[in-house]
């Protein structure tokens, strides 16, 4: 059945709910076959979500949280740093070569705000191991990574709470 | 930070990749909070995903595999058996009242098959306790589900690897 063994992109990008949740999901599927998945997470800070706690999930938190956003206190010098010390997670994680699966959350919107350069991310990407998965997610996703994706959904919000002034939700939004 | 008190319904339809991955995804999330999810599955016959054998994700397949397609061998009426006995499981473990999430997964694709009637399946879903959450997933959701949905996504298609006559790759679909 596994006849495809080249590298396999999927990108998930939009405005609407299910992005990193579904990079979760292909995370337990990978895991469910013996096989370890990593998830480097580019814009989430150190705050605490249901994910983290889950036992056996690898996500390594990089970000410094909402970039210029409710009132964030960091220079955008600071974020920058951290996207790359991430992008720079990754490339060595790529190269031990361990894991089947790597998530990039939330890259798209790392480079969408300007804290780490196309060219680098692509440079990045460009010899990852082949029959392995790389997910890439976040809003706003640039074509060029569009275009080198195998598979590209985008998850367009239909309604959300939100848009009635609801709180995010504990084990719903994070 | 919890203040929502209601029950929270999430569907996500659409012919593009995420739908079932980001309930997987939210079981995670879930249970990371030490809280219960439960997967039913509509249309997925007894063949085993990725997920199927990670351990600790209540899954429960009760569909009988592709409906009408691939050379199905069953008659309609055999799928219509065993979505109605989904269904009338959902009821069973919304009654009993120990999950914090449930996922009808495919929901979707049993009603517009005709498998099962969406005056059942609201009123199955009518008196879904307060303070949980419910899951439908499955491409081509009715109106009806999409108007008592608190959130809906659609995940859209930009590129897919099936389209160019690539197989299902394991650990990526299955």
């Amino acid at each position: 059945m596994v006849l495809y063994n080249e590298t396999m992109i999927i990108l998930s990008t939009g405005d609407g709910k299910g992005k990193t949740t579904a990079a979760l999901g292909q995370m337990v599927r990978v895991m469910g076959r013996k096989k370890t998945a990593l998830m480097i997470q580019f814009i989430k800070g150190p705050w605490t979500s249901g994910e983290d706690t889950f036992s056996g999930l690898e996500i390594r938190k990089m970000g410094l949280g909402f970039v210029g956003i409710l009132n964030d206190p960091l220079p955008i010098e600071k974020h920058e740093e951290a996207a790359r010390k991430a992008l720079e997670m990754f490339v060595k994680e790529k190269n031990i070569g361990k894991w089947h699966l790597i998530v990039l959350d939330e890259i798209n919107v790392a480079l969408s705000l300007g804290l780490i350069d196309i060219k680098d991310v692509l440079d990045a990407i460009n010899d990852y191991p082949d029959d392995r998965i790389l997910i890439l997610t976040g809003r706003g996703a640039p074509q060029e990574l569009i275009d080198i994706a195998d598979l590209a959904t985008e998850m367009r919000e239909i309604k959300h709470p939100f848009a009635d002034g609801a709180p995010a939700r504990r084990t719903v939004e994070f």
